[in-house]
């Protein structure tokens, strides 16, 4: 039903296990391979947040890789879809507010800043998803339209495909400017928060989805 | 791919309906029939708190069922699964904590108090149906086991499974107590907040799941 994938202890501290909170989190499987994490941007998110718990020692974690289809596993979180996060065997979380919330309070408790607040950050990185989306969309009906063999380039594009493309490349642009800016590993300074979380599983579908449907790449300078 | 249920002007309010923004909710079709809604708890929770919007006439709702399984749904929202909320035909949301989000913002806008918060409701509610899980789990296990052909009387159950059906007939009294203490239609006194659009649903899953595969009936008391 699932494949474990119980993290190393790496950083050596000397903190007892038994102590430590154990999250299991239950992510989609990768299509391609089975023991690999899925396109899920909810469980590529929830796993870089757990993952900066367990980095610095304060919880254990395991990742569980499952086939949505199989029913083992629809029996066992009776029909719940991934993510799904279980605490010490117990406590099962199936919405992605209660995750958000447990592990908003794990940080907490923890006093790790992975939820402290930046809205510069915010705004920058705002709907970007969203308007990957509105980009993706417009561009794939052109091209079915077209009846090309190969996707339309960016510079032959009509005025309105033309400009959802402007608005995805000035909002990558403006995200890469604030890095560069503020001259520091991750968007609000030297440790992983929330918005990283967030915005690194999106950039790297962005990346994906545009080579291999839209010939778009993300511009090689940001 | 889905059936609409545009609801019909009921209050007869004289806001112009361009004015109202347009909420479209796809929820996951009933498996028994395909334009009712089926058992997600979330995008029946979503569903109430958008009518409790509705109601008062200050957003136009529709909701439409879908078959999750039906290639043109899967692809019209790239994979994403309901409840998603499509507001004016444009923004998508298709994550619980946007969703949220965004309701929470349209209900502060028009001032309705759907989120207020309320200490004493949070912690009677809270675990319900974790605890229900708990039992059901714990129940069916039993029942397996016992290999009998009907569901083990509640009298007849041995000390685990008696102690998590205490414990959830116990906090259902103390839920039917507070309402009976306020006097109120709702948890909160007479609208509805988002307590009540939590707590419904999953009480109509207790008093089903309860009544075909455990042999469990909400006390007939509460």
């Amino acid at each position: 039903m699932a494949d474990d994938y119980q993290m190393q202890q790496i950083n050596g501290d000397q903190i007892g296990t038994g102590q430590k909170p154990l999250l299991e989190l239950y992510v989609k499987a990768s299509g391609i391979e089975n023991r690999r994490i899925g396109a899920c941007l909810f469980c590529q998110e929830f796993w870089m947040e757990l993952y900066a718990l367990y980095e610095i020692g304060v919880v254990r974690v395991e990742v569980k890789t499952v086939n949505i289809n199989s029913e083992a596993f629809k029996k066992s979180f009776l029909g719940a879809q991934p993510p799904i996060m279980v605490e010490n065997k117990n406590a099962t979380y199936t919405d992605n507010r209660e995750i958000e919330g447990r592990i908003f309070h794990l940080a907490k408790e923890f006093n790790v800043p992975l939820f402290e607040k930046d809205p510069v950050v915010e705004k920058r990185i705002e709907s970007l998803y969203r308007n990957f989306k509105i980009f993706l969309r417009s561009k794939s009906e052109h091209d079915r339209e077209r009846k090309g063999s190969s996707p339309t380039p960016m510079d032959s594009l009509p005025p309105q495909q033309k400009a959802s493309y402007n608005k995805l490349v000035e909002q990558l642009s403006n995200i890469d400017q604030l890095l560069s800016e503020r001259n520091s590993r991750y968007l609000l300074g030297q440790s992983m928060t929330e918005y990283d979380c967030e915005l690194m599983p999106r950039l790297h579908h962005i990346r994906i989805v545009g080579q291999r449907l839209l010939g778009f790449d993300i511009p090689l300078n940001l």
